[in-house]
């Protein structure tokens, strides 16, 4: 039985966490977390492709390959990114500050930054910070340290569920912060999971793979990727199960499964929240050669920023709809073509229906849409989801001044 | 001596031109345009890489293949797009009732269409006023026709050249109306070009092509590719120049320069006059590995909301201008990388530099603006134009409704 629970990221046994204020972020509020699991996790991360990485997303890629670790450190606003030879000492520094507290190897502990670009960390506040959180890590201390990765997130992002390896309870959490339109410096989306589930590194870097593929890499906000943007998963075994150490195992589809419902309620939540964001579109493309196209078409649609400005407006211009998809480069023939937004069909044949227009306004009017695309190409399909573009988020992205 | 002269598309000898008012646009301004050669020319089109390609952009393809054509027939207030067989049938009998009136070919005429998607071509005004401006054919018809290919453009985009080719006075004009952001429910870009120079197909194919790269497919609105996108060179002769029929022939460079020239100024005035535009910004991307990779990273930068939102806010934000360099996919390197806006120098190896923030202010406050980036990688570069994200933007692709 898969069922949620209340409680962050502490709810698997083993993990304590703390949220603390070190000052770095202007408003005051929390800005360092550390994640800790009492003994060593399995450790598997996604991590930005943006050539351009942060410093502590190049230190927690090393840490992260050796395929064990047991902290997490984190700090919002200051991203330590365009930072150069200085940033990669901070952050370094940060790895190393937290596992002398702990007693750890400096490759024990992933870093994660969210904030500022191209301004140095303060260390000075960074050390205290940290030093304090390892000092408060308690089990209650999840809500402080969600507190502590957002930056401008409405809306705190996170999940907790329970459900039973060969028969063995099991219990996997993860809280996220937004991504896109979110912070007006840098678009960061960053996200930890714990688990209590024994999972050896591979096959904990192979469901996280599978997962992310299917949640976090099927949401677009704004089409841009930050420097700085971070999926870590820590499983660290205490629930007790056999350990998942291949992927033909029967446990591990089930793991795959769960691991896949936190991620995708995680990257949902971040395009909920996506600043300025009044609506939440679903597109999903059908009929398509393969995944990758059924991707790509969707991808296009997502981004279009025409399609977007449309949705915020509540205009069903399904023609924005379909030219996305004819420049998304999967070779879409207006003949074999359909469409339907909600459950009304718009679109037959590359041509529009007749449309029963109340039926469409309605649709148009709620805060979730769904679209979906068939290319009468094959039978594969993907989903994507997206918000809309509105004033606010030229607000928020234009007026904000550096 | 290459010099600018008055007049439209009609400024070189043999071509005349009208626009009038059929009763499509909604607003009663002119929507049915006609451009005529007295003698037959060379033709060379490109058209929308849009797989959902309306009905006149197929039929014009067409004709174009030939290399010869005399004609062109455009309408605004619909742009027969999604439109299914009876759209064919209807841009063919555009070009029908054009080669009926003028006594020539269907295949010398070129179609082309904007406007609204999805709703069929009034026939019988489209006739109507086809006949009208066959009737009207003439030197002066020039500006009226620029009117009638118009939507929502806020400027008109015409130009007309002098130059000499062996030592034979040369005219060459083109007009334009605008793309992306333009039309709320279609964003097409349309440009017809004309010339008396004597020029093969072949040619003047190849002369196009090497234009269209350098100065249409370098700009970007939106990131939206329309269907009915069309750029269309008509060269008929009568300057009496030795024909101009191979790549090596020294009159070529001259003419691909004139060419060039004409395709840039219309395709900057297209971006200038970007619905909501409030500033015009030049991406220019050094020391890449090529052309394509210099034109990907600057297209990245010019697509990226972020930087696009930055820029209207007048917030010289340029960690937002890295990052859409590092997800580019060009494998830029921080270390490398270097960044100016105007002539202030932001970044030195991925990394802020002490700048001069009341100097850079004031380049931030001007209505066009320079964007340097250097990648340290190799000798190539490219240049791409675009405009800001405003308010008005997302208000006229927002709230306008179909």
């Amino acid at each position: 039985m898969f069922h949620a629970i209340p409680d962050g990221i502490t709810a698997p046994k083993g993990f304590t966490a703390a949220g603390v204020k070190a000052g770095i972020k202007k408003s005051g509020k929390e800005d360092v977390a550390v994640i800790y699991s009492s003994v060593p996790a399995s450790v598997a991360a996604v991590f930005t492709t943006n050539t351009m990485a942060a410093a502590p997303v190049i230190i927690s890629r090393r840490a992260v390959e050796k395929g064990r670790a047991q902290a997490v450190v984190v700090n919002s606003g200051c991203a330590n990114a365009s930072t150069g030879p200085q940033g990669m000492v901070d952050a370094q520094a940060m790895a190393h500050i937290t596992a002398s507290l702990l007693n750890l190897d400096d490759a024990a502990v992933v870093v994660a930054s969210t904030g500022i670009i191209g301004v140095n960390l303060p260390m000075g506040k960074i050390a205290d910070g940290i030093k304090q959180a390892v000092e408060e890590l308690s089990v209650d201390g999840h809500a402080a340290a969600l507190q502590a990765i957002m930056t401008t997130d409405t809306q705190p992002k996170v999940c907790a569920y329970e459900f039973k390896l060969n028969g063995v309870p099991v219990r996997i959490a993860g809280m996220a912060k937004g991504s896109g339109m979110i912070h007006p410096n840098m678009a960061t989306m960053l996200a930890f999971i714990t688990t209590d589930a024994a999972v050896s590194p591979p096959v904990l870097r192979q469901a996280l793979n599978e997962a992310v593929a299917l949640s976090f890499n099927m949401i677009t906000v704004d089409g841009d990727t930050s420097t700085n943007d971070m999926v870590c998963v820590l499983a660290n075994g205490l629930a007790g199960n056999s350990e998942l150490t291949a992927p033909n195992d029967p446990q591990y589809n089930e793991f795959v499964t769960a691991l896949r419902e936190v991620c995708t309620y995680l990257a949902q939540q971040v395009v909920r929240d996506g600043e300025g964001a009044t609506k939440f579109l679903e597109i999903k493309v059908q009929g398509a050669t393969t995944f990758a196209a059924a991707k790509q078409a969707a991808m296009a649609v997502a981004k279009s920023p025409l399609v977007k400005t449309a949705f915020f407006g509540e205009d069903p211009n399904w023609g924005r709809i379909l030219c996305a998809v004819g420049y998304s480069g999967v070779g879409a023939e207006p003949e074999k073509t359909s469409l339907a937004i909600g459950d009304l069909t718009i679109v037959t044949a590359g041509m529009g229906t007749q449309v029963d227009t109340e039926a469409l306004k309605k649709i148009m009017a709620e805060h979730d849409i769904v679209i979906t695309i068939d290319l009468g190409m094959g039978s594969s399909e993907a989903t994507v989801w997206t918000c809309d573009f509105s004033y606010e988020y030229v607000k928020i992205n234009g007026e904000y001044h550096t």
